[in-house]
């Protein structure tokens, strides 16, 4: 039987499977910050050379960011976009990482050996996985088992600026029946999870300036406005003493969530002290009236994930800036409208600024949120595909991250995603320490051929 | 008549007043920053030089941070100190500057030439002054019109860690009858000022801690406490809708104005909205049914100096940070206790503190408000001679400012403060920009011969 083999290779190709993705675990390929332009292309022309050599018809395609990667094979049985990106999150703050992020390592550990590096989890070991799954097949049976296009893109962690624009313009050559998306998380160690329910996500950068100088704070101390101030006061008054956003309008299109999913997740036994007390937490600090995993799953947010202003060296400073200026995110459920709400977030900043202040704004292309067919007949197979390979049987599960590639899938080549990935809660993304599971890696590369076997009919 | 002939030796040794003034400003004295350790002994090492030339006894006194200059000379009448400092502030943000700061040029002016650089007028320029005028009075007279001793400190704009030890270790070589400060500003243009009443100043740094690592907002964002949203909603609680401060206890030991001195205020012609309007504002921002020169003056403050969290690069990180920071500074009037209202302060912050988050704090050593004794004879012959040298008479003026010294002056050596300066409302000092009128540096200089001959009763 033809899939067996196929596992056989993948446990006798980890080594090399190791070494490659070390390779792209050493490129540099921070999207968000533009220093890092070259490593990204760089990221790409290693993918396409990759890919080639398991037989893909692979090209680089230059957009006005970062390049996208697009790959076709085979030609019998469903069509089948991957999809993965090959950029990561920013390193800071540096001090915190115990070796050079840029340098990947096994670290033995007691849960087991992880690869350590920037990207390790988020998103180049997972993708990897299904390069990996790909090519043993393609060893054992000289041929892919299925209509295979894959699709890697460079800027999911700096909003996507190109996405959007390339997916309409090669709409005819990227549709296919079903998105593979390897970019999520198991439920834990030994149970695989497929993502149904994921949050939107609408960020915006403001700007509060008052004087058009910094001042010294003993000469214009008390006349002067001091656009801090009037920046903190604003954010703090974006949740009430509940929890609760407080923008008008913030709610519509936040449902309640239906007895029976509610049922399946207090079924999944999550230990919110146990979670939370993995990175020094003890207290769920969302919306009252909500267990830990409905906050994270199915309630919308209002995050400050940067803020910055004035004197931030070592000693003291008496200034009074001229800005000051905070990153604000919204994870959004249901049927809210980012668009919507990123508005009522600017007449809120501009209906509270006293005289003298005004407000400036930057956004990205926001994202709603997600509810994938779970009753499809792909996601069955699918499941139980993951059930063969790992412990515990496989779990529909939500997802408190955005990945707004599912709605664009949806919206722009009608297809659904099967959102199926190995990360774990302790991974660290975006975090100094960055990890993934030397398991995860290999395992999920058997999920794959797994996954693909079934959904092709191999077995 | 000696007075005239030093007047006029200051003239004609202008230009070279100048070029030694430059000298100084290019040393990139930046206290604060332990990078520029070595610039800081260097300018210390120039003013010793300096002072030897003129025929002091002058000494470089190194300390735990960045040296002292001690310097005396003459031996007959009064005993003056004269005190000013060479440490200049950080240059951040360095963009805005229209040329590099440790290179001074003269620049033409709507309003005549002006010294451009850092430290130009705080405090480099202005202790110039005193030596200008004082090589003028020993090159024409032979001596000195005094008994001087001069005290140059390193630190003052890092918090002056040094010196408190330092006068009381060398209190017996220091005391004098009266000490003379030339750290602060004119009325305006024309007019003269002796400033008797000075805010204090009392800071703190205060860190908010939350998870033991940054997070992802996306996996975390809901039940995990973000300590941006507990600094902001901390630090907004800080003032009431009419701008007064909620700290318990803050306004004990602020008096009401005595009605004469706010008579003469009055008197004073303030015009808040020029004053405003020359830095891009337009309405008194303070506590509500205060003046804005009394808000400046005679009212106390709390003001965020600085503020950083999470990510603050370009494009958007989601990110739940492990930490907030903000710099917060109090400027203090009358009798307010420093020591009491920095308790306060750290008593309300961990009154506030939710489950889960700690607070740490650093301060500098702070200073309470200081009234000087405006009817002492010196008092009044200053500001006659002062009233001879320019257009209007000399005024006594408040001070939204903190100028540690003079109470250190009072409590350790038992001296009370003259605080001459030649600073204008738009000398930008702590901000890009900086700069000194040139006529500041000159009609300085000779206000100091006049103070001198007036004090020691030469004329």
């Amino acid at each position: 039987m033809s899939l067996q083999a196929v596992l056989d290779r993948i446990d006798a190709e980890l080594p090399q499977s190791l070494d490659r993705l070390f390779h792209l675990l050493r490129i540099e390929s921070i999207s968000t910050d533009p220093a890092y332009a070259t490593p990204c292309v760089e990221a790409a022309d290693w993918l396409v050379n990759q890919l080639r050599t398991i037989g893909l018809d692979a090209s680089r395609r230059d957009t006005p960011g970062h390049p996208m990667v697009v790959a076709h094979g085979g030609d019998k049985g469903p069509h089948l976009l991957f999809y993965g990106h090959y950029d990561v999150q920013p390193v800071d703050p540096l001090e915190l990482w115990t070796a050079p992020p840029f340098e990947p390592a096994i670290r033995e550990t007691p849960n087991g050996k992880t690869i350590v590096a920037r990207g390790s989890s988020d998103d180049k070991g997972q993708l990897m996985t299904f390069v990996e799954a790909l090519r043993a097949w393609k060893t054992v049976e000289g041929d892919f088992p299925a209509r295979i296009t894959i699709l890697f893109e460079g800027e999911e962690e700096s909003g996507s600026p190109s996405l959007v624009p390339f997916l309409k313009e090669n709409a005819d050559e990227l549709r296919a029946d079903l998105a593979l998306v390897c970019d999520t998380g198991m439920w834990d160690q030994n149970t695989p999870a497929i993502s149904t329910m994921l949050r939107g996500l609408a960020s915006e950068e403001v700007t509060i300036h008052a004087a058009d100088r910094d001042l010294h704070s003993g000469m214009y101390g008390g006349p002067a406005i001091n656009p801090i101030r009037v920046l903190t006061r604003i954010l703090a008054g974006l949740h009430d003493d509940t929890g609760r956003i407080t923008l008008p309008g913030f709610y519509d299109g936040v449902h309640d969530l239906p007895p029976e999913i509610k049922a399946q997740w207090d079924g999944l036994n999550f230990d919110a002290s146990e979670f939370l007390g993995a990175v020094g937490l003890s207290t769920p600090a969302g919306e009252q009236g909500y267990s830990a995993l409905e906050q994270i799953w199915s309630r919308p947010t209002c995050e400050v994930n940067g803020i910055w202003g004035g004197y931030t060296g070592k000693g003291f400073k008496t200034v009074l800036p001229a800005e000051a200026h905070a990153k604000v995110s919204f994870r959004l459920v249901g049927d809210q409208d980012p668009n919507a709400i990123l508005e009522s977030f600017r007449n809120y900043i501009e209906s509270s600024l006293p005289p003298d202040c005004t407000a400036s704004f930057a956004r990205k292309e926001p994202s709603g949120a997600t509810m994938l067919p779970v009753d499809a007949p792909e996601f069955t197979k699918a499941r139980d595909a993951l059930t063969e390979e790992w412990p515990n049987p496989a779990v529909f599960a939500g997802c408190g991250g955005s990945i707004p590639i599912v709605g664009h899938f949806r919206e722009i080549l009608g297809m659904d995603s099967l959102l199926i990935g190995f990360g774990q809660d302790d991974d660290a993304i975006h975090s100094p320490n960055e990890k993934y599971d030397l398991r995860s890696f290999h395992k999920g590369t058997r999920s794959w051929a797994r996954v693909l076997s079934a959904l092709s009919d191999q077995n």
